[in-house]
């Protein structure tokens, strides 16, 4: 079986997306930052089609995030487009243009059904309404041998946690305090015994916390 | 007027004590582990008569945090003998023992008036019931033109942080995960805009995060 990986920016204060998220604003109400780490480094922006970048720790630490994957799993509202039925018009197309920095199978949560949606550069979302575990398992079948990442949201990734479905997890906290939002240790008391903490890497910019699952 | 600091420690989920904390347990279940980092370190043995420790940047940063700090301000849990009123049968002395490691004027936060308790070394517990600006007032007079450093436990942080009345903020996130207890951002929305960030740093045992109020 495939590994799953969970990699996630959150703010000091526990937040993976600031309040208010919407189709203009889609990590919330001063969300835009936390992810500022990822963007200036060169292992970002390369599969972004940009130029240049920063190396260093948080470039090894993304670098790292991004070997080795053969699928991904997101939820709906990382995906976007709104909550309920999928529109027509225009249909929503994810928030990366016509050539997403996937570049493997993409495996959408949703409670609406949907023809899968092939994408320039290897990108192929598929829209799986039968539940997380049934998204991994075609996820994992993907792969072909790799690992498989869940790319978030927050919904998504306290789910997989609280199912225990999570064999590492890489947390990337930055000095950013939001003060509200989505909070991503919202969970059950109890799904925390099954990790053990690997490894803490830290630059000016973000602190990297590495776990992986034991039981 | 006598600048307010606060340092805590958090688990990487949020929390500053573990839950179900008790007279036995002072910093809740799992949560001993909290402060590792700082108990391995040179410049916390030494207040508590300690030899040896690592040196580093957890030691510089602690070093840092205990540097000219003029008098203490901390919340009836953080000092302990349960909630109420306090007994007299044996009376509750800290949990620190003859000589407690602050060396300075300590003003404790509680509903029940009790009168000052001297210790060795220089420590004086002063009872404060009129609340957390008076606290702060007369913690200011007694540090005689050093910093008040506020201890904790979570509440005392919380209440601080919410009235805007915290000068200088660090947060050392250690790679501990708790599933439950304490959470310390669990504040109304809009505190954080009065600071800035002004510090990242990080060994393997623990990331410390420092921020200054600007507004």
């Amino acid at each position: 079986m495939a590994r799953l990986r969970l990699g996630l920016t959150m703010s000091l204060d526990g937040y993976v997306a600031g309040p208010h998220q919407s189709t203009d604003n889609p990590l919330g109400e001063g969300g835009g930052g936390l992810h500022d780490w990822a963007f200036a480094v060169r292992s970002f922006r390369a599969p972004h089609g940009l130029r240049g970048g920063e190396t260093g720790i948080d470039d090894d630490v993304l670098a790292e995030s991004l070997e080795n994957v053969g699928a991904t799993v997101m939820g709906r509202n990382m995906f976007g487009g709104g909550p309920g039925p999928w529109s027509e018009d225009p249909p929503w197309r994810g928030w990366w243009g016509d050539d997403p920095p996937f570049h493997t199978p993409v495996f959408v949560l949703t409670h609406h059904p949907r023809e899968p949606l092939e994408m320039e550069g290897g990108t192929i979302f598929h829209f799986v309404t039968d539940g997380i575990e049934a998204a991994l398992e075609r996820a994992a079948d993907a792969a072909g041998g790799k690992d498989v990442t869940l790319g978030g949201g927050a919904e998504a990734a306290r789910q997989y946690l609280a199912a225990g479905l999570i064999d590492d997890m890489e947390v990337h906290v930055v000095p950013v305090l939001l003060g509200s939002g989505e909070r991503l240790f919202d969970l059950p008391a109890g799904w925390q015994d099954s990790y053990e903490r690997t490894r803490l890497v830290a630059s000016p910019a973000a602190a990297h916390f590495r776990y992986r699952r034991i039981g």
